[in-house]
């Protein structure tokens, strides 16, 4: 019999939490970072590579997934697992936000989003229930609903008509996923910058019960203080027993800010975009490597890491493969970046174990000042 | 003390030799393929899985590395093993091949090779004295002398002044070199296809003398019969007691070719070239991994090797990252064909000693017909 899934609490400090979500691939020590696998790879990293970072589950993107090698296909060849070669829990988000985002000549209906593929123009559509078919089809462990995320800024109106939509979605999401032993399906709150909007939607959301609620449609140019308004304002309305996803989030002092009031787990490109970008988030701050002041510099990105990047080669070593456009940028930035936000997830679960959670989220902001470029010389 | 640069022959079979070099920074057991480490990095790869591979020495530009980070930048950074966290052995060359294929403007002189940068057009001059500077100050083990590098076609008469040139320089670059315990300088045999040039360029160098041979200017488009008929009449005139190398070859049929005429060491892009380009070397021949027919190919790129490809992937997710650009395709071809050819030269070094250089060899082309895809379709 499979294991079900399951969410621990062990611990608590103001809203911050910690704890462990057990599913037959493994365990999800919480707050965690999900690094992303858009198209079956960590970009720039080996599946053994993440795994040495700390990452105890990644994410994978149906949108990316579907039009590339395909979900049948990946389904024929053993499903995303093995197809990739990451044993530990997988994320898939549904491709709606991907859809709306990348795809050309989209079109949304009641029924669905119709796209075409960014990538050969093909006509594609995504239905709460193909959406939840393509999940199946790759085996995902945490299988998110369809939804509607309106783009920043909208009016009220507009937000209320998209969040609607989405709850109609999320049931219709919900039904397709049906039965499942040990993987779960999570809902996502809607409602922009709007609390009364996030209150319905929370309530629509338990309405119907999901193994994890997730927030989405922030981190889309609201600002920081308004997305901590929203979780000020949403984590108190969901279940205490679920863990609670704040979707494409973010920077690092997003993410304490965000663990602080009451979030479990995360996604973002940002350390592994920025890695390929030749930037370095580290505990004195974010580094650009273009710069020249790191020409000559022995030392390494961060003195407290041991990933390879850190343990092996200097900033002076870093600037030179950025200047030239090595992959080995690429491979160690985004070692170092993935490094770098799984030691501050193990931080954070460890103050907040300790009672310690706000002296720490102090620490780094303190710290976080000492040494950031804010942009190429 | 430092122990001296040595080389140890261990076993012969017809023309064919196995051994060992022994350098202050290890072992190279010949024959021996070195990777090519162009800015530092061999592209695509951590120092430690290259080595993980079986490579014991690496190959780095001089030209390259001359124009960044600069020489006297990686010398004051502390040499470049150091730089670029390899510790073993490196040979570098002496700059002049690229300086006279990559750069712009070229001019060569009696003095040495004036050019442009082809990264930002800055004008520099490569002398004799300057290469084997560069050379010391980036730390290398085996130094090559700087040599011209005559194109193909080129008359008789053409390869003989370029050849008279290159002595001279020989003769400078050797001087240059001084006393290096621990380091070792190799002349290098020019002459093109014209035999008696050869014979006259083995017979200088030996007069000045080296602690090893290289064979230059093959490989440049005379066709393999033309590089095999070179080296069949220039190996009996090197000295049995010296490593001797074969300047950027090759495909693996090259490589085993140019063992059973008595090469001990080898460097060529091609594995890690052909490895960003998706295809593979394997045991049965060369894979496009483009070609459609692998999309949904469970079957490792090769089933005899232990590489992170081989044990991990199947042939459908090569496909799928060659044909989504995704970096970890680079990483795991280069990753792959860099073992591949290691694991050759192994096979090579156990048949020579056990006395079936030419069985193998035979072994390896009739396996080689079984899957070779000479195109993309």
């Amino acid at each position: 019999m499979t294991e079900p899934f399951a969410f621990e609490l062990h611990a608590t400090d103001g809203a911050a939490r910690t704890g462990v979500i057990r599913a037959p691939r493994g365990e999800i020590h919480t707050p965690a970072f999900m690094p992303v696998g858009t198209a079956a790879t960590v970009k720039a990293m080996l599946p053994e590579s993440v795994r040495a970072t700390g990452a105890e589950i990644i994410l994978g993107n149906t949108y990316h997934l579907m039009l590339r090698p395909g979900a049948e296909r990946i389904a024929r060849l053993g499903g995303l697992h093995k197809f990739m070669a990451w044993d530990g829990p997988i994320l898939t988000d549904s491709g709606g936000f991907q859809a709306m985002s990348l795809a050309k000549l989209r079109k949304i209906t009641e029924d669905g989003v119709a796209f075409q593929s960014h990538i050969d123009g093909s006509n594609e559509f995504l239905s709460p229930e193909r959406a939840m078919e393509i999940q199946r089809l790759l085996g995902s462990d945490i299988q998110m609903v369809l939804d509607e995320c309106a783009p920043f800024p909208s009016t009220e109106a507009q937000i209320e008509a998209s969040l609607a939509l989405s709850m109609r979605w999320a049931k219709r999401s919900k039904a397709a996923f049906g039965e499942q032993p040990g993987r779960a399906c999570f809902g996502i709150v809607q409602g922009g910058v709007f609390l009364q909007l996030r209150k319905r939607s929370a309530e629509a959301l338990i309405e119907i019960g999901f193994d994890g609620y997730a927030v989405g449609g922030l981190a889309v140019g609201e600002g920081q203080s308004a997305m901590f308004e929203v979780l000020d304002a949403a984590m108190p309305l969901l279940p205490r027993d679920r863990p609670r996803y704040l979707m494409g989030v973010g920077k690092p002092d997003d993410i304490v800010g965000a663990v602080l009031r009451g979030i479990d787990m995360f996604d973002c490109v940002l350390p592994t975009r920025s890695g390929r970008n030749g930037q370095a988030f580290t505990r004195a701050g974010t580094l650009n490597l273009r710069n020249a002041r790191h020409a000559e510099d022995f030392a390494p990105l961060d003195a407290e890491c041991g990933c390879p990047a850190c343990r092996k080669f200097s900033r002076a070593y870093m600037h030179h493969v950025v200047r030239a456009n090595e992959i080995i940028a690429s491979m160690l930035l985004t070692w170092h970046n993935l490094a770098y936000y799984q030691d501050l997830m193990t931080g954070l679960r460890s103050a907040i174990a300790a009672g310690s959670a706000c002296d720490f989220a102090q620490a780094c902001a303190r710290n976080w000042g000492t040494e950031t470029e804010t942009r190429a010389d």
